[in-house]
Protein backbone atom coordinates (compact mmCIF):
# COMPACT_ATOMS: atom_id res chain seq x y z
CA UNK A 1 0.00 0.00 0.00
CA UNK A 2 0.86 3.50 -0.71
CA UNK A 3 -0.21 6.49 1.57
CA UNK A 4 0.00 10.26 -0.17
CA UNK A 5 0.91 12.04 3.37
CA UNK A 6 1.87 15.06 5.10
CA UNK A 7 3.81 15.28 7.97
CA UNK A 8 1.85 17.56 9.64
CA UNK A 9 -1.55 17.02 8.62
CA UNK A 10 -3.89 15.91 11.33
CA UNK A 11 -6.01 13.80 8.90
CA UNK A 12 -3.24 11.64 7.53
CA UNK A 13 -2.13 11.18 10.78
CA UNK A 14 -5.40 9.14 11.59
CA UNK A 15 -4.31 7.04 8.59
CA UNK A 16 -0.92 6.49 9.93
CA UNK A 17 -1.63 5.83 13.42
CA UNK A 18 -4.86 3.07 11.50
CA UNK A 19 -1.96 1.58 9.14
CA UNK A 20 0.43 1.05 12.34
CA UNK A 21 -1.96 -0.15 14.23
CA UNK A 22 -3.21 -2.98 11.87
CA UNK A 23 0.20 -3.52 11.56
CA UNK A 24 -0.15 -2.76 7.36
CA UNK A 25 3.25 -2.19 5.98
CA UNK A 26 2.95 0.89 3.61
CA UNK A 27 5.16 3.28 1.34
CA UNK A 28 4.52 6.75 2.57
CA UNK A 29 4.45 9.65 -0.35
CA UNK A 30 4.94 13.11 0.70
CA UNK A 31 2.72 15.67 -1.02
CA UNK A 32 3.77 19.18 0.89
CA UNK A 33 0.35 21.18 1.48
CA UNK A 34 2.72 24.66 1.59
CA UNK A 35 5.37 24.05 -1.19
CA UNK A 36 4.35 25.54 -4.72
CA UNK A 37 1.30 26.77 -3.81
CA UNK A 38 0.71 23.29 -2.35
CA UNK A 39 1.68 19.65 -4.23
CA UNK A 40 -1.93 18.20 -3.32
CA UNK A 41 -3.37 20.74 -5.71
CA UNK A 42 -1.16 19.70 -8.51
CA UNK A 43 -2.39 18.51 -12.06
CA UNK A 44 -0.45 14.76 -11.55
CA UNK A 45 -1.86 14.46 -8.02
CA UNK A 46 -5.53 15.16 -8.82
CA UNK A 47 -5.16 12.93 -11.20
CA UNK A 48 -4.74 10.37 -8.49
CA UNK A 49 -6.74 12.25 -5.95
CA UNK A 50 -9.94 14.49 -7.98
CA UNK A 51 -10.15 15.65 -3.75
CA UNK A 52 -6.93 17.16 -3.85
CA UNK A 53 -6.50 16.60 0.12
CA UNK A 54 -4.03 14.09 2.15
CA UNK A 55 -4.33 11.68 3.06
CA UNK A 56 -5.16 9.11 0.05
CA UNK A 57 -4.26 4.96 0.27
CA UNK A 58 -3.37 3.57 -2.63
CA UNK A 59 -4.16 -0.47 -2.95
CA UNK A 60 -3.95 -2.60 -5.76
CA UNK A 61 -4.46 0.65 -8.15
CA UNK A 62 -7.48 2.09 -6.47
CA UNK A 63 -6.97 5.69 -4.31
CA UNK A 64 -9.12 6.07 -1.11
CA UNK A 65 -9.13 9.60 -0.40
CA UNK A 66 -10.46 10.57 3.12
CA UNK A 67 -8.86 9.62 5.96
CA UNK A 68 -12.60 8.22 7.70
CA UNK A 69 -12.94 5.69 4.62
CA UNK A 70 -9.53 4.68 4.53
CA UNK A 71 -9.89 3.93 8.38
CA UNK A 72 -13.81 2.10 7.39
CA UNK A 73 -11.75 -0.18 4.18
CA UNK A 74 -8.68 -1.14 6.76
CA UNK A 75 -11.12 -2.46 9.44
CA UNK A 76 -13.12 -4.59 6.65
CA UNK A 77 -9.95 -6.04 5.29
CA UNK A 78 -7.77 -6.03 8.78
CA UNK A 79 -10.64 -6.61 11.30
CA UNK A 80 -8.02 -7.90 13.79
CA UNK A 81 -7.13 -6.04 16.15
CA UNK A 82 -10.32 -4.10 15.59
CA UNK A 83 -10.81 -0.48 15.57
CA UNK A 84 -14.71 -0.74 16.36
CA UNK A 85 -16.74 -2.46 19.05
CA UNK A 86 -18.97 -5.62 17.92
CA UNK A 87 -21.82 -4.64 19.24
CA UNK A 88 -24.20 -2.41 16.47
CA UNK A 89 -25.00 0.45 18.99
CA UNK A 90 -21.54 0.68 20.15
CA UNK A 91 -20.32 0.87 16.96
CA UNK A 92 -22.53 3.96 15.97
CA UNK A 93 -21.85 5.43 19.16
CA UNK A 94 -17.81 5.42 18.39
CA UNK A 95 -18.46 6.65 14.83
CA UNK A 96 -20.41 9.86 16.16
CA UNK A 97 -17.45 10.49 18.77
CA UNK A 98 -15.60 10.41 15.58
CA UNK A 99 -17.24 12.05 13.27
CA UNK A 100 -18.10 14.86 15.77
CA UNK A 101 -14.08 15.52 15.23
CA UNK A 102 -14.16 14.50 11.35
CA UNK A 103 -17.15 16.99 10.79
CA UNK A 104 -17.81 19.43 13.15
CA UNK A 105 -14.13 20.43 14.26
CA UNK A 106 -11.27 19.51 11.73
CA UNK A 107 -12.42 20.84 8.76
CA UNK A 108 -12.89 24.70 10.71
CA UNK A 109 -9.65 24.62 11.38
CA UNK A 110 -7.37 23.10 8.48
CA UNK A 111 -5.22 24.89 6.20
CA UNK A 112 -7.22 25.96 3.23
CA UNK A 113 -10.26 27.30 5.53
CA UNK A 114 -7.70 29.21 8.04
CA UNK A 115 -6.42 30.92 4.21
CA UNK A 116 -10.04 31.96 3.09
CA UNK A 117 -10.57 33.56 6.56
CA UNK A 118 -7.12 35.23 6.54
CA UNK A 119 -7.34 36.39 2.82
CA UNK A 120 -10.56 36.25 1.77
CA UNK A 121 -12.32 37.83 4.90
CA UNK A 122 -9.30 40.00 5.66
CA UNK A 123 -9.03 38.83 9.26
CA UNK A 124 -5.50 39.39 10.83
CA UNK A 125 -3.86 36.44 12.62
CA UNK A 126 -5.26 36.77 16.26
CA UNK A 127 -8.48 36.91 14.98
CA UNK A 128 -7.72 33.58 12.65
CA UNK A 129 -6.10 31.90 16.01
CA UNK A 130 -9.47 32.94 17.69
CA UNK A 131 -11.26 31.38 14.58
CA UNK A 132 -9.68 27.95 15.82
CA UNK A 133 -10.00 27.75 19.27
CA UNK A 134 -13.45 29.01 19.29
CA UNK A 135 -14.38 25.29 17.13
CA UNK A 136 -11.46 23.79 18.69
CA UNK A 137 -12.77 24.42 22.54
CA UNK A 138 -16.60 23.52 21.36
CA UNK A 139 -15.65 20.22 20.16
CA UNK A 140 -13.50 19.20 22.72
CA UNK A 141 -15.87 20.27 25.42
CA UNK A 142 -18.10 18.00 24.10
CA UNK A 143 -15.85 15.24 23.55
CA UNK A 144 -14.60 15.76 27.25
CA UNK A 145 -18.45 14.81 27.94
CA UNK A 146 -19.19 12.03 25.88
CA UNK A 147 -15.55 10.36 26.86
CA UNK A 148 -16.46 10.86 30.80
CA UNK A 149 -19.81 9.23 29.89
CA UNK A 150 -18.49 6.38 27.35
CA UNK A 151 -14.47 5.45 28.76
CA UNK A 152 -14.15 2.27 30.76
CA UNK A 153 -10.74 2.69 31.68
CA UNK A 154 -9.89 6.00 31.56
CA UNK A 155 -7.45 5.80 28.70
CA UNK A 156 -9.69 4.87 25.99
CA UNK A 157 -12.77 7.07 24.79
CA UNK A 158 -15.01 4.86 24.37
CA UNK A 159 -15.20 1.29 26.38
CA UNK A 160 -11.52 -0.80 27.14
CA UNK A 161 -9.35 -0.38 23.52
CA UNK A 162 -8.20 1.54 20.79
CA UNK A 163 -11.29 2.48 18.37
CA UNK A 164 -11.55 5.24 15.85
CA UNK A 165 -12.45 7.89 18.03
CA UNK A 166 -8.88 7.64 19.59
CA UNK A 167 -7.29 7.51 16.04
CA UNK A 168 -8.35 10.91 15.28
CA UNK A 169 -8.31 12.11 18.95
CA UNK A 170 -4.76 12.33 19.13
CA UNK A 171 -3.96 14.40 16.31
CA UNK A 172 -6.60 16.69 17.45
CA UNK A 173 -5.20 17.40 20.69
CA UNK A 174 -1.60 17.81 19.03
CA UNK A 175 -3.57 20.15 16.77
CA UNK A 176 -5.32 21.89 20.06
CA UNK A 177 -1.97 22.09 21.77
CA UNK A 178 0.09 23.34 18.31
CA UNK A 179 -2.85 26.41 18.28
CA UNK A 180 -2.15 27.50 21.72
CA UNK A 181 -5.14 25.43 23.07
CA UNK A 182 -5.53 25.19 27.13
CA UNK A 183 -6.02 21.74 26.90
CA UNK A 184 -5.60 21.03 30.87
CA UNK A 185 -9.59 22.12 30.78
CA UNK A 186 -10.47 18.50 29.00
CA UNK A 187 -8.60 16.20 31.78
CA UNK A 188 -10.01 13.52 30.58
CA UNK A 189 -9.36 13.28 26.98
CA UNK A 190 -5.33 14.60 28.32
CA UNK A 191 -5.68 11.48 30.04
CA UNK A 192 -6.04 9.06 27.57
CA UNK A 193 -3.93 10.95 25.62
CA UNK A 194 -1.21 9.95 27.97
CA UNK A 195 -1.74 6.53 27.58
CA UNK A 196 -2.17 6.88 23.71
CA UNK A 197 0.97 8.24 23.25
CA UNK A 198 2.69 4.96 24.95
CA UNK A 199 1.30 2.49 22.06
CA UNK A 200 3.77 2.23 19.37
CA UNK A 201 1.02 2.43 16.58
CA UNK A 202 0.70 6.48 18.30
CA UNK A 203 4.26 7.25 18.41
CA UNK A 204 5.19 6.30 15.35
CA UNK A 205 2.51 7.88 13.86
CA UNK A 206 3.76 11.46 15.19
CA UNK A 207 4.30 14.28 12.83
CA UNK A 208 8.27 14.68 14.13
CA UNK A 209 9.21 11.12 13.25
CA UNK A 210 7.80 11.21 9.82
CA UNK A 211 10.41 11.03 6.34
CA UNK A 212 8.94 14.76 5.44
CA UNK A 213 9.07 16.02 9.02
CA UNK A 214 10.71 19.92 8.80
CA UNK B 1 -36.54 4.27 16.59
CA UNK B 2 -37.51 8.29 17.29
CA UNK B 3 -35.93 11.12 15.15
CA UNK B 4 -34.72 14.18 16.34
CA UNK B 5 -34.98 16.27 13.51
CA UNK B 6 -35.27 19.55 11.78
CA UNK B 7 -36.93 20.18 8.17
CA UNK B 8 -34.30 22.16 6.82
CA UNK B 9 -31.44 20.61 8.22
CA UNK B 10 -29.41 19.29 5.45
CA UNK B 11 -28.01 16.60 7.82
CA UNK B 12 -31.31 15.40 8.89
CA UNK B 13 -32.55 15.39 5.39
CA UNK B 14 -30.07 12.44 4.54
CA UNK B 15 -31.15 10.55 8.06
CA UNK B 16 -34.76 10.43 7.01
CA UNK B 17 -33.87 9.46 3.16
CA UNK B 18 -31.68 6.43 5.17
CA UNK B 19 -34.65 5.69 7.19
CA UNK B 20 -36.72 5.61 4.32
CA UNK B 21 -34.93 3.85 1.63
CA UNK B 22 -34.55 1.10 4.36
CA UNK B 23 -38.31 0.82 5.11
CA UNK B 24 -37.97 2.07 8.71
CA UNK B 25 -41.01 3.38 10.77
CA UNK B 26 -40.24 6.08 12.68
CA UNK B 27 -41.55 8.84 15.26
CA UNK B 28 -39.94 12.54 14.15
CA UNK B 29 -38.92 14.61 17.41
CA UNK B 30 -38.31 18.51 15.65
CA UNK B 31 -36.05 20.48 17.53
CA UNK B 32 -36.27 23.86 15.95
CA UNK B 33 -32.58 25.10 15.16
CA UNK B 34 -33.72 29.13 15.43
CA UNK B 35 -36.58 29.61 17.51
CA UNK B 36 -35.42 30.42 21.71
CA UNK B 37 -31.94 30.70 20.47
CA UNK B 38 -31.97 27.15 18.74
CA UNK B 39 -33.92 24.22 20.77
CA UNK B 40 -30.63 21.82 19.73
CA UNK B 41 -28.82 23.63 22.16
CA UNK B 42 -30.87 23.56 25.40
CA UNK B 43 -30.31 21.56 28.28
CA UNK B 44 -32.90 18.87 27.95
CA UNK B 45 -31.63 18.16 24.48
CA UNK B 46 -27.90 18.13 25.66
CA UNK B 47 -29.12 15.82 27.70
CA UNK B 48 -30.23 13.43 25.10
CA UNK B 49 -27.33 14.29 22.70
CA UNK B 50 -24.51 16.09 24.07
CA UNK B 51 -23.43 17.06 20.32
CA UNK B 52 -26.11 19.54 20.62
CA UNK B 53 -27.06 18.92 16.98
CA UNK B 54 -29.37 17.04 14.42
CA UNK B 55 -30.35 14.48 13.61
CA UNK B 56 -29.80 12.38 16.57
CA UNK B 57 -31.33 9.01 15.96
CA UNK B 58 -32.71 7.14 19.17
CA UNK B 59 -33.15 3.21 18.89
CA UNK B 60 -33.27 0.72 22.03
CA UNK B 61 -32.95 4.13 24.58
CA UNK B 62 -29.60 4.47 23.11
CA UNK B 63 -28.99 8.45 20.88
CA UNK B 64 -26.94 7.84 17.76
CA UNK B 65 -26.05 11.31 16.88
CA UNK B 66 -24.16 12.08 13.31
CA UNK B 67 -25.88 11.35 10.04
CA UNK B 68 -23.26 9.16 8.51
CA UNK B 69 -23.03 7.32 12.02
CA UNK B 70 -26.89 6.78 11.58
CA UNK B 71 -26.83 5.92 8.10
CA UNK B 72 -23.78 3.41 9.10
CA UNK B 73 -25.69 2.29 11.74
CA UNK B 74 -29.22 1.32 9.36
CA UNK B 75 -26.75 -0.42 6.99
CA UNK B 76 -25.49 -2.75 9.60
CA UNK B 77 -28.99 -3.08 11.02
CA UNK B 78 -30.94 -3.59 8.04
CA UNK B 79 -28.45 -4.40 5.12
CA UNK B 80 -31.43 -5.04 2.84
CA UNK B 81 -31.92 -2.82 0.13
CA UNK B 82 -28.03 -1.97 1.06
CA UNK B 83 -26.46 1.62 0.57
CA UNK B 84 -22.99 0.55 0.26
CA UNK B 85 -21.58 -1.91 -2.36
CA UNK B 86 -20.50 -5.45 -1.15
CA UNK B 87 -16.90 -5.08 -2.68
CA UNK B 88 -14.04 -3.33 -0.09
CA UNK B 89 -12.94 -0.43 -2.23
CA UNK B 90 -15.86 -0.24 -3.95
CA UNK B 91 -17.59 0.57 -0.31
CA UNK B 92 -13.92 2.81 0.41
CA UNK B 93 -14.76 4.87 -2.54
CA UNK B 94 -18.39 5.56 -1.61
CA UNK B 95 -17.33 6.55 1.93
CA UNK B 96 -14.94 8.90 0.06
CA UNK B 97 -17.53 10.49 -1.87
CA UNK B 98 -19.63 10.95 0.45
CA UNK B 99 -17.09 12.26 3.14
CA UNK B 100 -16.14 14.72 0.80
CA UNK B 101 -19.81 16.01 1.47
CA UNK B 102 -20.12 15.30 4.74
CA UNK B 103 -16.30 17.04 5.98
CA UNK B 104 -15.32 19.06 3.32
CA UNK B 105 -18.86 21.36 2.25
CA UNK B 106 -21.26 20.95 5.15
CA UNK B 107 -19.46 21.79 7.77
CA UNK B 108 -18.74 25.35 6.68
CA UNK B 109 -22.34 25.84 4.92
CA UNK B 110 -23.81 25.09 8.49
CA UNK B 111 -26.33 27.62 10.75
CA UNK B 112 -23.35 27.85 13.65
CA UNK B 113 -20.74 28.41 11.46
CA UNK B 114 -22.24 31.25 9.36
CA UNK B 115 -23.22 32.58 12.00
CA UNK B 116 -19.73 33.24 13.38
CA UNK B 117 -18.68 34.37 10.24
CA UNK B 118 -21.28 37.10 10.25
CA UNK B 119 -21.11 37.87 14.15
CA UNK B 120 -18.20 36.68 14.89
CA UNK B 121 -15.98 37.90 11.57
CA UNK B 122 -18.04 40.71 10.95
CA UNK B 123 -19.35 39.57 7.46
CA UNK B 124 -22.31 41.14 6.23
CA UNK B 125 -25.06 39.29 4.07
CA UNK B 126 -22.80 39.30 0.45
CA UNK B 127 -19.61 37.98 2.05
CA UNK B 128 -21.44 35.21 4.07
CA UNK B 129 -23.44 34.34 0.37
CA UNK B 130 -19.89 34.10 -1.39
CA UNK B 131 -18.40 32.37 1.90
CA UNK B 132 -21.07 29.86 1.29
CA UNK B 133 -20.89 29.51 -2.56
CA UNK B 134 -17.19 29.46 -2.32
CA UNK B 135 -17.18 26.01 -0.61
CA UNK B 136 -20.38 24.92 -2.16
CA UNK B 137 -18.64 24.70 -5.64
CA UNK B 138 -15.29 23.69 -4.49
CA UNK B 139 -17.16 20.50 -3.55
CA UNK B 140 -19.42 19.82 -6.41
CA UNK B 141 -16.48 20.68 -8.93
CA UNK B 142 -14.92 17.21 -7.48
CA UNK B 143 -18.02 15.57 -6.88
CA UNK B 144 -18.56 16.39 -10.22
CA UNK B 145 -15.86 14.61 -11.72
CA UNK B 146 -16.23 11.65 -9.01
CA UNK B 147 -19.26 11.26 -10.48
CA UNK B 148 -17.95 11.13 -13.90
CA UNK B 149 -15.29 8.25 -13.04
CA UNK B 150 -18.03 6.04 -11.14
CA UNK B 151 -21.51 6.53 -11.96
CA UNK B 152 -22.62 3.21 -13.92
CA UNK B 153 -26.05 4.49 -15.39
CA UNK B 154 -25.33 8.17 -14.91
CA UNK B 155 -28.43 8.25 -12.56
CA UNK B 156 -26.33 7.73 -9.38
CA UNK B 157 -23.55 8.66 -8.15
CA UNK B 158 -21.45 5.72 -7.71
CA UNK B 159 -22.43 2.21 -10.08
CA UNK B 160 -26.06 1.07 -10.71
CA UNK B 161 -28.09 1.72 -7.37
CA UNK B 162 -28.16 3.90 -4.36
CA UNK B 163 -25.38 4.74 -2.07
CA UNK B 164 -25.08 6.88 0.79
CA UNK B 165 -23.47 9.49 -1.86
CA UNK B 166 -26.88 9.46 -2.99
CA UNK B 167 -28.21 10.16 0.30
CA UNK B 168 -25.56 12.84 1.03
CA UNK B 169 -25.84 14.71 -2.55
CA UNK B 170 -29.51 15.56 -3.07
CA UNK B 171 -29.40 17.74 0.27
CA UNK B 172 -26.56 19.05 -0.68
CA UNK B 173 -27.83 20.31 -4.13
CA UNK B 174 -31.29 21.59 -2.76
CA UNK B 175 -29.10 23.53 -0.31
CA UNK B 176 -27.07 24.96 -3.23
CA UNK B 177 -29.62 25.80 -5.02
CA UNK B 178 -31.21 27.41 -1.75
CA UNK B 179 -28.36 29.90 -1.83
CA UNK B 180 -27.68 30.73 -4.85
CA UNK B 181 -25.90 28.20 -6.69
CA UNK B 182 -25.68 28.16 -11.01
CA UNK B 183 -25.92 24.17 -10.88
CA UNK B 184 -26.43 23.58 -13.86
CA UNK B 185 -22.50 23.81 -14.13
CA UNK B 186 -22.70 20.22 -12.83
CA UNK B 187 -24.61 18.04 -15.59
CA UNK B 188 -23.36 15.10 -14.12
CA UNK B 189 -25.09 15.93 -11.06
CA UNK B 190 -28.30 17.43 -11.97
CA UNK B 191 -29.04 14.39 -13.49
CA UNK B 192 -28.79 11.98 -10.86
CA UNK B 193 -30.70 14.30 -8.57
CA UNK B 194 -33.27 14.24 -11.17
CA UNK B 195 -33.47 10.65 -10.58
CA UNK B 196 -32.96 10.75 -7.00
CA UNK B 197 -36.23 12.93 -6.73
CA UNK B 198 -38.51 10.15 -8.58
CA UNK B 199 -37.88 7.92 -5.49
CA UNK B 200 -40.51 7.94 -3.06
CA UNK B 201 -37.43 7.66 0.06
CA UNK B 202 -36.19 10.71 -1.34
CA UNK B 203 -38.77 12.35 -2.16
CA UNK B 204 -40.66 12.31 1.54
CA UNK B 205 -37.70 13.38 2.96
CA UNK B 206 -37.60 16.60 1.55
CA UNK B 207 -37.66 19.72 4.08
CA UNK B 208 -41.18 20.89 2.60
CA UNK B 209 -42.94 17.92 2.80
CA UNK B 210 -41.82 17.61 7.24
CA UNK B 211 -44.23 17.68 9.96
CA UNK B 212 -42.41 20.75 11.10
CA UNK B 213 -42.10 22.43 7.61
CA UNK B 214 -42.74 26.21 7.55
Amino acid sequence: MKLYTYYRSSAAFRARIALNYKGVAYESIPRHLLRQGGEHRQADYLKVNPQGLVPALEDDGVVIGQSLAIMEYLEEKFPEPPLLPRDPLARAQVRSMTLGIACDMHPLQNLRVTNYVARELGQDDAQVARWRLHWIDLGLGVLEEMVNRHSGDGRHCFGNSVTFVDVCLLPQMVSARRFGCDVSRYPALVKVCEHLETLPAFANARPEVQPDAE
